[in-house]
């Protein structure tokens, strides 16, 4: 059983169903001004990183080099809920063109079609990498719970 | 046309729909560490705060109680994307049991029937209550960028 916090968390397979699903991941990060910002944003896990690419004038990605310090859930909407919580140091690259982690988000979060139709709309626009090193990582699938509940 | 950051946005139809809905809202707060966090979590909208309910000795109690600057995106997670995003200061008081903010929630979340299990598993259990009191609130809707990519 991983403990609370271990990058372990990352190997389960719910983890790994949540890493591979349509949700966006709300990130969390320091504003400019020092107070908290969320924002839901794709991401495409690569394995090692959480990858999010995003306009390279977007005023989260000053923010985040001046604090590289992330939050990361990505989870589900409806109950049962499962839980996927990261937090880590971000890395920034900037590029001249669409990443090619943006263009595989575009097809898992769109599908083939739209997806593709969306990097013929957006591709050619300069973004900002944020990989995402995971340092804290929790799991929590709150079925169990609802079960308890629903037997009452 | 409200402005962006325009508390008038919370009378947007739209904006009244995300938050009569069964979203959770993704609260980003300041980490006792001073890093930040992000944790979905009911809400109810009661016209003039976003009432949020904790246990009372979570620890993101203590970490909003030392600083209580909160922002919150209260988003879908399929396409066309639709976001309310809220920041304000939070006010956080004490209760023995659950507020009557969080049986609402548990009806609305988990309808009549599993609401009230729920509050019969959880009901007695001492909570803490912040109130986030808007100050900037932005509302998107991705429809447009969405229809314009299908026409490509």
């Amino acid at each position: 059983m991983p403990t609370r916090g271990d990058r372990a968390n990352l190997q389960d397979p719910l983890a790994q169903q949540l890493l591979q699903s349509a949700i966006p991941a709300r990130l969390a990060f320091t504003g400019s001004d020092g107070s908290p910002r969320v924002t839901p944003i794709w991401f495409h896990w690569d394995g090692a990183a959480l990858v999010m690419s995003t306009g390279a004038q977007s005023s989260k990605v000053k923010a985040i080099e001046r604090n590289p310090r992330l939050a990361v859930r990505i989870d589900t909407t409806e109950a049962p809920y499962r839980v996927l919580q990261i937090r880590g140091a971000a890395t920034i690259t900037r590029h001249p063109r669409a990443t090619s982690e943006y263009a595989l988000c575009a097809t898992r979060y769109f599908g083939e079609e739209l997806g593709a139709a969306w990097i013929r709309l957006t591709g050619d626009r300069p973004q900002a990498r944020i990989a995402l090193h995971p340092e804290w990582v929790e799991l929590r699938d709150l079925t169990s719970l609802l079960v308890r509940a629903r037997t009452l």
